[in-house]
């Protein structure tokens, strides 16, 4: 869970910190050279292994439907970037997207929530030259109404297409999610429509984007594009990209071309007519498979390899154990967790949840030196900011944790949440990385590495000075975690307020229009 | 290649002949009673076995993309029958049709070229009883101009039609010809287009049909189908069903739902609106494994199981080996099979063809005492009537011969043949059962089992009368091969003209309008 760092996670011998944007000189918001909570569990898990060695080790996996941390850690993003054969998004393409959009580069790209790309560059040359492209984005709609994860991706697309001036298609794959979700075609479809109306409530502008569903737009161009595509990839393929098994039903393998084929202008005839330009997909870099299978047909079929622009993932309200359990004090397991520094009580929420849980693990006992921080055995979710899946991913929980959904509302914010939900959310479920008492939280400061409000306002807060300023504040103990709730309250609120209004705003025949099938004329304009 | 006897496969204990409608108390047309080719190439092969030890038994195979008998000998209808699990189309079902519509039964019918069948006496059951059923068939459009084995599903299916006073739809799997044949879209959507006139010249009612282009078509309820029926189906059973290998590309593995889905009404709502009727597929045995997986299915998803009537296979011009090969005396493997009767000189085309032939198989010896009627080792070929699958599919060839293709012009009739053309090629390829000098012909009679002009004739020459005439006469010896050759070029060049004059007068305004997706408000009429 370290999207903040995902830039650079490998610390020292990594490049320069692209959020050197953030300011100059004083300390940044740049989280790389802090021990991660993900590397104390690491650190713990060490222990375990040489305690016990019983431990076996995971390798991660991240592919659409699976997002799970080796050992039950941290998402490793440079392994990622590495296996997947993409590219770092550093430092330079950030300042030259600055230059050529005349704009600041959104928040999201200079705090490294979008770190990866693959031939992005190529994209800004073309641009810089004068060539056209287009945008591709789209979700899975396998829910009623979005959290904040899943509004990433389209706040992001939306900056890229005010930003950059280009049209936009957005996918809404209910076939997909009546496949994977054994959802009926009529409810994928409500889905479908209802995502449309928080999607466009994200500003598109009409004038330059056509959503469609693929219940209602798979045929002609664009399935023949979905031939052109299957034709060129076995299924032994399929299985090595996405790791289906002969028990998998074959809509599963069926579908990747239709994730495939908005990547190529050909499949919206209406919109590019016999244009060959270029496409960009910003996505969640879960999404990764689909797009490294349709750059690998691409240029097979006549087509330009669609570039990308990859985030990481956006973290639940509790990453580390399922809120409900907590709640109700049912089947936890924490542990103890040491740090390497010397003596310190352990965090006021991990002593608290320790409290709550009616069995702690045997055999494991707590360190007597280090301040303990927090710790759930094996277990890490996510609130993935993939636009195609809506469920909130866990990594691999040896049983009775770590496990959450999207169907669970204490774990994320959605988008339908009042004040007072989100008031309620943060100040009761929002992780917080503040100590056990306001005389131990003076003392050691607040630990920002697992602080969920801080990371939030890492996402939603747009100043970087103030986001710098509570940095300093609330890492050195001199802001509380009621008072940075509190702010996190504020920026949400007003986030999801000024959302809700903009969703209440768009009638079914703005839906309609949006998804009409037909030309875009003002589409560069 | 025993399509006629294809009721009675087994001979004595076999159901009583369908072919009885053909006359009562005389010799009928069934020749169960005969030693067929298979059976004498079958005994050969166990001869060889004996000597040599070195033959290895294959089981037949029958699926869409492949038709090949064991051991190369015939195609075991009966056991076809058991594996697959359908119902032998018998005498009584015949009889009912005839009385259910008024006429006699189509040819194909009576002389059990349609021999299987899947809950048609339900769909006879409700026809009874006043309800509704519509016909479903197709083509998959691999070839410019069609043969006369691709004509027979489509001219029983007009039978159907009228018989009934029906609805059809066609469908022309262009998308599956673009994946298996590795045309372009492009390529198979012409080819369809071209095929639809074809069709079309059969006489198909426009007020009753619905001809569609998967490329065209696929989309909106049809494609929400395809995702019901790709739900239901494990990657697995698909391999269980067609034999996929993980080195098959994924469109293969993805078109069974979309052959699947023509057979539920609600694929078709502009014809069939919300109506859930029944759906008879009629279809050469080769389609059963699609319908197969889609009668699993229907029930699951809230359909009928479509019902099937199903045809055997339509034998080409030299069923046992590669025509040209034979014409250009090259790489033949001809061996003499002995029958068990005394002795008796090889046929005339047998021992042409051997003497044409630049080698023989070392260690095959023509017996002395049996007649050797005439054989080729280990190849045995179909033009099948699939109006799916547009080539001729030879059975496993151990190398030099029997491997045969439609794109061999001498192998078939077409459509577009001229009357020279049949003349030529029913004089010089369609393999005779006459014998050698007209002396023995007088004496021993044409061997009708080999003999493709008589099963042409069987095909093509309605009158029972005449056919039954020809039996006689041409098995005894008193009509000759050029007599009957000459009578079925004239049965044949009247039916080729007949469609060649038909399908000059499909328009392309015809074929738009029979490929206009709209409602058929006279279909039961």
């Amino acid at each position: 869970m370290r999207f903040f760092t995902s830039l650079n996670p490998k610390s020292s011998n990594s490049p320069a910190s692209p959020q050197a944007v953030a300011g100059a000189g004083k300390p940044k918001f740049s989280p790389e050279n802090l021990t991660t909570l993900p590397q104390v569990v690491a650190m713990e898990k060490m222990e375990l292994k040489d305690d016990k060695n019983k431990e076996v080790e995971e390798e991660q996996v991240v592919n659409p439907w699976e997002v799970s941390a080796k050992d039950g850690g941290k998402i490793d993003y440079d392994k990622l970037i590495d296996k997947f054969g993409c590219q770092r998004l550093d430092e330079s393409l950030i300042q030259r997207v600055q230059r050529l959009t005349n704009r600041a580069p959104h928040v999201f790209l200079r705090r490294g929530v979008f770190f990866a790309h693959r031939d992005f560059n190529d994209i800004l040359d073309s641009y810089e030259k004068g060539e056209k492209f287009y945008l591709y984005t789209g979700r899975g709609p396998s829910s009623e109404a979005l959290h904040l994860g899943h509004l990433i991706p389209f706040m992001f697309t939306k900056y890229l297409q005010d930003a950059f001036k280009v049209p936009l298609v957005i996918q809404l794959t209910d076939d997909e999610k009546c496949m994977w979700k054994n959802l009926s075609v009529e409810e994928s479809q409500r889905l479908a429509r209802e995502n449309a109306k928080d999607i466009i409530a994200c500003g598109f502008d009409i004038s330059k984007t056509f959503i469609f569903s693929d219940f209602d737009y798979v045929g002609g161009a664009f399935y023949k594009n979905m031939v052109r595509v299957a034709k060129c990839v076995t299924y032994n393929k399929v299985v090595g990209i996405f790791g289906f098994t002969g028990e998998d039903h074959i809509g599963k393998v069926s579908f990747p071309p239709v994730q495939a084929v908005p990547s190529f202008p050909s499949s919206f005839p209406h919109i590019f007519g016999n244009e060959n330009i270029r496409c960009l997909i910003p996505c969640a870099i879960d999404q990764d498979p689909y797009f490294r299978m349709t750059r690998d047909v691409a240029p097979r079929i006549g087509y330009h390899k669609p570039a990308l622009i990859e985030s990481s993932f956006f973290p639940a309200l509790q990453p580390h154990y399922h809120s409900n359990s907590v709640m109700k004090g049912a089947r936890l397991s924490p542990l103890a967790i040491r740090r390497g520094e010397g003596s310190s009580p352990i965090s006021g929420e991990a002593r608290r949840l320790q409290n709550g849980v009616p069995w702690r693990r045997k055999g494991i006992r707590r360190r007597d030196a280090p301040p303990l921080l927090l710790g759930f055995r094996d277990c890490c979710s996510f609130v993935e900011t993939s636009s195609r899946i809506a469920i909130a991913i866990a990594a691999p929980s040896q049983g009775e944790n770590g496990k959450m959904s999207a169907s669970d509302p204490n774990s994320a914010i959605y988008v339908t949440d009042s004040a007072k939900d989100i008031k309620n959310k943060i100040n009761r479920y929002a992780f917080s990385g503040g100590r056990d008492s306001i005389e131990l939280h003076r003392k050691y400061g607040a630990n920002l590495e697992v602080d969920i409000p801080f990371k939030y306002l890492g996402f939603f807060l747009d100043d970087d000075a103030e986001l710098e300023h509570i940095r300093e504040e609330y890492g050195s103990g001199r802001m509380l975690t009621g008072e940075i709730k509190k702010r996190l309250v504020e920026v949400l609120t007003d986030l999801v307020e000024r959302h809700r209004r903009a969703r209440a705003a768009v009638t079914d025949e703005m839906v309609d229009a949006f998804m009409a099938v037909r030309p875009l004329p003002n589409m560069f304009k």
